[in-house]
């Protein structure tokens, strides 16, 4: 069956998924950028950088299956980019470049209306303004059953897994306090949902923890 | 020289030292006696319930470590027991029997006075009244040389980080989702605070993390 997922999403040891002042220089908030780094190695995402060695092991196995058997995926506007507000020019698209990582379609969470965009290597960017069930009803159409990813960012994945419509997550804990930043974490009972962690493996660089939606 | 510690202090895998609603029955919350499994197989506390055999190994070796060269100990009020607001009697003498696993004397912060207790074993709880620069004055008096540890709870072991007067801290990362309770993290910001993740250890347990004051 289709699940909704939340895949290779990394969070600090005092559970932020992104620091504060996210800007156009720093994608994950200012000093965030340290979060994601257990991935850049591995031969998944050393690829998707035009290179053809990379690390295997535990890191790439959780980067490798991130993005296996997804035919959808869901961004919030933060994720998607730093503007702010309605939509300036159509110049904006994605932190990614021509070609972007995805290779599936793309809906983006917005309060303002956008034409799709066609991206290089088969990635549509689709802007959805009437809410989260409607982009997952989307996504979950456009993935032909396959799974729907939740890209991020915080909110993005808090709004979905409060309405416990997140079916599995995996969460890679580096180890680092951030301070402060979007807390995955504050104010949401997760158990109280019926989510539970169901596995942990430790590499070098990372806790790679799974949440599980139980029952 | 005499530095001020947290040893085996146990979090969630979303940040909470203990759980709501701590009473008799549960000394870490209701729902909280999860948090602190990790140590109970260890050789160090199967001794401390008078058995002879007990578990070697990573969880073992941060049990042990965590009573070595410890000579006096700052508890909060509810890390000693489920009592609030004026002692009623001195019924109440910590959740530990006649010999509590201390050994040395224990500095307990309440804004109720009360008769110092000495206990089996060589373990006398104080009553701190005038906050927790007081009573670190008087456990490193009392420590003489060796290492004051702060036993908990979350409130005051906050209180301590915030005022950056802990030197390392020793987190037992335990991979279960509480949902609520005390948070460790929420609006303190040890990065900020100048503390650094400097270890992570995993057993089949935990993940072992230790914070250390830079500079």
């Amino acid at each position: 069956m289709s699940k909704l997922v939340v895949r290779a999403f990394s969070i600090s040891l005092d559970g932020y998924g992104a620091a504060l002042e996210q800007s156009l220089e720093n994608p994950f908030g200012k000093g965030g950028m340290v979060l994601p780094q257990w991935a850049f190695p591995t031969r998944t995402f050393q690829k998707m950088f035009g290179k053809e060695d990379g690390e295997t092991g535990v890191d790439e196995d959780f980067a490798g299956r991130s993005f296996e058997n997804i035919g959808a995926w869901i961004l919030g506007r933060n994720m998607f980019g730093p503007v702010r507000g309605p939509w300036p020019d159509d110049h904006w698209k994605g932190w990614w470049g021509d070609t972007p990582p995805y290779h599936v379609p793309v809906f983006v969470l917005t309060h303002h209306a956008r034409p799709s965009i066609e991206m290089k290597g088969g990635t549509t960017f689709h802007f959805v303004t009437d809410g989260i069930d409607s982009a997952l009803r989307q996504a979950r159409e456009a993935a032909g059953g396959k799974d729907v990813r939740v890209g991020g960012g915080v909110a993005t994945v808090r709004q979905y897994l409060a309405k416990r419509l997140i079916d599995e997550m995996h969460l890679a804990q580096t180890p680092v306090l951030l301070g402060s930043g979007e807390s995955l974490f504050a104010g949401l009972d997760l158990a109280g949902l019926g989510y539970a962690c169901t596995d942990r493996v430790s590499s070098a660089r990372a806790t790679h923890l799974t949440v599980t939606k139980q029952g």
